[in-house]
């Protein structure tokens, strides 16, 4: 038994940015995600293990251009059974998956905790990794992804992540390391009151890595809530780096057209305080399917 | 409620241009059309409203290469309803749906209308588009283009149509027009007579855009018909240049093999008399199947 | 009648050279294939006649890089009847469907005889390829392919096979000239026992081509057999280049997980003599799963 599914998003907005004229963006901050094509497949191999598999490519879908690597968003063989699930090639990393546990925007373009803090101070995908993922223990699970030395400019990472999820709970610890540098670490958590869900974070690290040339240490928190009415939800997030003191806020407005559809609404604010390139003040508007 | 389709064309031919030995053609002027690989769908997102998307690369099936922007075929994001529809992202101008309402050879890569004027002295595509088209009322309809200044180099522009097409009947008028610069116009129609269907245009307008260096003013007409005999049809479609007096000439046999699949075999006659590349007479022969 | 399929391969692997630290690989000479993403589909046109096609791109499943002409694997249109079939564009060779009848990786990366000797001297496919298959006759059917002058540098280009395959036996002959250079021929067959099948060859011909800078003669044999128990089966393939006196040697082993899947271990020993980059040795381990 097998399946091929073939799925995407379509995401296209506005952004006005100030000082800047307002513009269509595609794959942009202000968008809710980068557009994509992508292909996925599972195969029952029996004894209850299985084979899977994803290739996915990003579209900025203003001009159709793809990626310098083109399926840079996905290109895995995976492996999984009672032992749990074991992952080859270019994927997102286990810190990823850890901050996309409790994070309120689903880890949107517009995310103040990912672009405050990075996936915990790194970027969200590793080439040539390994992964190996735990079953779930009653809610709890946990990813080691592994670059070899050779694959990662001759100095091997590690990237892990332990998550509990049960109910309206979810919390989550994720630590990335390269092997001559300091790892980054971020431990994050939410909680689903029906009425509203917040989410806090706590975030250690350093982007680019420590000692390499234009090292930037960074520390801080995130807090932030959702509100839902209906098929419109309101976010509220803020990112804080205490040690540049620099405050990033989100707030995002969701109206769902479908479970597969929405319009959406957002206005960040960048507090960077050294800001040389770019507005502090973005606001965005745009659509995104999922199919 | 959605669909996901996978579709395409695959188009190949030989190629003999005088001066230059016969090769083999793909994604050529001598071709019907351009390979390509798509990806298109719709969701029903109930109240009459629907949201769909279309990613569409081309292939140049004689060696597998894309473009440079994969998805610069089509890469856009819709929604449509009682209002009409709109569509976000890369995709066909106003002005080229304009001309296809009535060109012969469906715009073929060796069109005499799209070759000698382009399509309203335009590309056939959009980057960045934001695109209106009204409901058909009793055959007509409009379409409205607009991309915004920041998107197109500093310089917004204007792309429309209006389309009559009823029975027997389709006509157009195509108008587009970068802001600092003179505007480009169409108006065409052709007539199906079921013996034989004719077609007449009158174009006015400047490649590259009246004031940027290499302007080139075009201004005349085309004419042309296509006689069906059962599964055949040829068709002589004339473009005449008045400002250059440059007349290019296609004469274009088709035989479906099927619905979706057939042969042709086009000549295509350039009468550019300041021609200092490229060949003045070129016969085509070639395969298309559209899946 | 139509049908459009989506197929692929994800093919991921460790690989250890001697004097160089263990990794990853995608797309190695250690990979039993590329990894790939491919879209095909035959259409009844009636009469016995069909259409055909194959978009085939190869995606390094490390980082998810695609080759520089995207679809380099597979863009072709084809034609079949009882005449036998025509196909047009970018595909693989009748070499290269010369050694693939008989060799015993199935043409895996590491394949002894395709390291050794390539597609009898050539690539393993060709731009711009005219090719007519012969149908059937009890087991015989021949292959021949043609690139126009102006679609191989100025030189024209034959490739050409003749097969026969009958029960347990296979065999090829196959052979491949740019027209100003020397001609490249292969013969090569196998017999299955049921136990074992063993495998046999005979090449000779000029790599990089007879008086290009750089050629170089190759002439000599490839023996092997495969003995598959159950699920498992292990291969030793010998090439032996007896001008060079450089013997390559692959030894493979494969677990079927499934028909479409399996793990494969394999050690490749370089002969060359005058080897003045890269490892002499090498062992990989993978996983490559067809969907």
């Amino acid at each position: 038994q097998s399946s091929v599914t073939l799925y995407g998003v379509a995401d296209l907005g506005l952004v006005k940015s100030n000082g800047i004229s307002a513009q269509m963006t595609g794959n942009g901050t202000m968008n809710n995600g980068n557009s994509r094509l992508g292909v996925r497949g599972v195969e029952d191999l029996g004894g209850g293990l299985k084979a899977s598999f994803n290739f996915e490519q990003g579209i900025n879908a203003e001009s159709g251009k793809t990626d310098a690597n083109t399926f840079q968003r996905a290109a895995w063989l995976g492996l999984s059974g009672n032992f749990g699930s074991v992952r080859l090639g270019r994927s997102l990393t286990p810190s990823y998956y850890g901050m996309a546990a409790w994070e309120l925007t689903g880890a949107a373009n517009y995310s103040a905790a990912a672009n405050q803090f990075g996936f915990v101070a790194a970027g969200s995908r590793n080439d040539s990794q390994f992964a190996y993922t735990t079953p779930n223990f009653g809610g709890f699970s946990a990813t080691v992804g592994y670059i070899m030395k050779p694959d990662n400019g001759g100095n091997a990472k590690y990237d892990l992540n332990v998550i509990y999820a049960n109910g309206p709970i979810a919390a989550a610890l994720s630590y990335n390391k390269v092997k001559d540098f300091k790892g980054n670490a971020s431990l994050g958590g939410s909680y689903d009151f029906g009425v509203a869900k917040i989410a806090a974070s706590w975030q250690d690290g350093y982007k680019g890595g420590k000692g390499i040339a234009g090292e930037q240490k960074q520390s801080g928190f995130t807090i932030g809530g959702t509100v839902p009415v209906g098929a419109f939800s309101v976010t509220l997030d803020i990112a804080r780096d205490t040690k540049a003191k620099d405050t990033d806020v989100v707030v995002e407005g969701k109206y769902a057209l479908s479970k597969r559809t929405f319009a959406y609404a957002a206005y960040y604010k960048d507090g960077e305080k050294k800001l040389t390139t770019g507005a502090k003040n973005h606001l965005g508007l745009g659509i995104r399917h999922n199919f």
